[in-house]
């Protein structure tokens, strides 16, 4: 683990060596007709890139990027890739799309980064401290959830009761933001967002948050308090209590 | 209006030297209690240097700002200042809020310029062009509401019809952004995005939206397709096709 902070640097460089100063890229569908999930040569082009770099210095963990798929499934160490994350926003022009880099070690997110080229801001997620640009960062102290300012990237994919829950959070708060993907997480641990609740998250979405929030001080669970991500319902808050008094009215 | 383009530039630059480089900054609530209204000491001094260099370069046009008010209202030129739009994500340490300000003739908006400074990119509209440092730029060709990449900065601002309103225009397009204030504006200027639907807002919103997208080729009304903008519920699209379409949905 000595070397994990500067090898999650040189990661961040090397997808930001394929993604940064290109023109707004075209988009492809993944989706099938009717439904709509873009891609471009970038996400891809970058996705291979950081499979290159991860396979020459660890040739023994495992791999799984959005685009490309999972290798050696058995792995201990596994890399989770979202090469772009927010490719709605890359292709767009809008800067929040960000690149998510995620260590796991028997399943767990242990260290990963958020980084955002068009913005400059690299947070990378260690155990026990998370650094912006080489400084580390902290949460802020929000523990009132009056006084929160909460995120969330499109209220539109809260259905049913998950809608009513979201609203009752989200007529408590200070203030509301939408849009920015992973970049509210980086926001949050930096201390400049107090809150952020999601749903249908992909594990490649989610994992790199993890390490980010948590090392900064912050809080991670699901939309019952507990630890299990796999669902993708995720609530991230600044400290403990305000996690406790959003899981609280999530669920009232 | 021969020096107006390197005017709009210079006043641009004025508000630059004011907001950039600063850190996030407290904001104090303008609303009262039970309500939420975000203003920063950024805000104010903005607006102020504002202020001044239009005095000092039109000392009978009538300004009117969102922090100090308005002078001179009987001038047939006024002068419409937001020093910072988007406050509530300039004080989330989020990049997409702007410096606004436009140039209303006998009521209209002839010019005016959206400029994101944590973004590094200034829009000049002028009559029959807008401006991305120094370069014309034109609105995308979409004219087909299935294809548009729609944005809003709130959905919870639309009530009731509206909100019915706006999810018919929603269900229909390609995508959805949300969060991104003025901003929306200058990207659809740019040709990234092809359409923006929003409401209540004031006309120090509004005013500068007008001469960036129009100069650019695109189509700005309200929600019933007329050129009354004063109610602050806002078309911008990119082509005339396009915001037919979206005034047909809105009104389904």
């Amino acid at each position: 683990m000595t070397d994990l902070h500067p090898f999650l640097e040189h990661l961040s460089a090397i997808a930001r060596a394929v993604t940064v100063g290109r023109a707004v890229p075209a988009a492809d569908n993944k989706a099938g007709a009717g439904a709509y999930d873009p891609v471009t040569e970038l996400d891809r082009a970058a996705e291979r890139a950081l499979r290159a770099a991860i396979e020459e210095a660890f040739p023994d963990d495992g791999i799984e990027g959005e685009e490309y798929g999972l290798v050696r499934a058995d792995a201990r160490r596994r890399w989770l890739l979202d090469p772009i994350d927010g490719t709605r926003a890359l292709i767009c022009g809008l800067p929040s799309w960000t690149t998510l880099v995620a260590l796991m070690e028997d399943g767990q997110p242990v260290a990963g980064f958020i980084d955002a080229p068009a913005l400059g801001e690299l947070l990378v997620g260690l155990p026990g401290a998370t650094m912006l640009d080489g400084r580390p960062v902290r949460t802020s102290a929000c523990d009132d959830l009056a006084a929160a300012r909460l995120s969330s990237t499109d209220p539109y994919l809260f259905e049913g009761g998950e809608y009513e829950a979201f609203t009752r959070v989200r007529r408590s708060v200070r203030l509301a933001r939408y849009g920015y993907d992973a970049l509210a997480y980086a926001r949050l641990a930096a201390g400049h967002l107090d809150l952020v609740i999601e749903n249908k998250l992909h594990r490649h979405d989610w994992a790199a948050l993890v390490p980010v929030v948590r090392g900064a001080g912050g809080v991670v669970g699901n939309w019952q308090g507990g630890d299990d991500l796999e669902a993708g319902a995720i609530v991230a808050a600044a400290t403990p209590g305000l996690f406790a008094q959003a899981i609280a009215a999530l669920n009232a």
